[in-house]
């Protein structure tokens, strides 16, 4: 079910120091930059092999990044893993009792306490990028 | 300098129930299991794609991964990325002022207050496994 790693989400304080540092440091370079007020943060996408890396800061505390940040410290928020049938995945995980959502066909999401403190997604190939 | 991700490190407080827990709901299996005195855990290597998961529980609350189980809570640890020339990449990190675990020409490890909370490793494709 679960193929490569084709996504990593870093939560980070400061999205400008962030940016800076990987870039500098690893070579890396910015594709993308976006925010989202539902979800509340602020990106940048850094590609790496046939995946990227995503550097996220909260703007909203009372969200899921801004409470990820609060209680863990800056880290890895979620891991994405290629999968190429995700509604026979979400099936299968709603079948072993996983919260999941699984509302589209192509991305799902499994809740970190079912999977050790791993936010994991579940990404079809055509959604890379 | 950052290729593939290759290897996902997630410390959980009790290996055979990650196990239990990552074989069901996610399809995977144990290629591998190890033990470190040295750096106080032990470990699973389950396989996905062209690299794989560790899962690793720590067996000495004053060591590294311990002391990470303390502070986070279970969670990703380590990110390994496929690097193609390890002495090329730890020349320039130290040069930029990171520190670095260089000794080895196969492998090296940034340490995560300088990538905002990764602990990044580097892994030459012939040390993957």
């Amino acid at each position: 079910m679960l193929g490569d790693v084709v996504e990593l989400s870093v939560v980070v304080r400061d999205l400008e120091a962030a940016v800076e540092r990987y870039t500098r440091l690893f070579g890396l370079m910015v594709h993308h930059r976006g925010e989202s007020k539902e979800f509340g943060f602020k990106n940048a996408i850094l590609p790496i092999g046939i995946g990227h890396i995503e550097l996220l800061q909260p703007t909203d505390p009372d969200k899921a990044v801004g409470r990820f940040l609060a209680r863990h410290g800056e880290g890895v928020y979620l891991v994405g893993f290629e999968c190429q049938d995700i509604p026979g995945a979400v099936a299968h995980l709603r079948r072993e009792g996983a919260r999941v959502d699984g509302r589209r066909p192509d991305i799902a999401w499994v809740h970190p306490q079912d999977a050790h403190g791993v936010l994991v997604e579940l990404r079809h190939r055509e959604s890379y990028g």
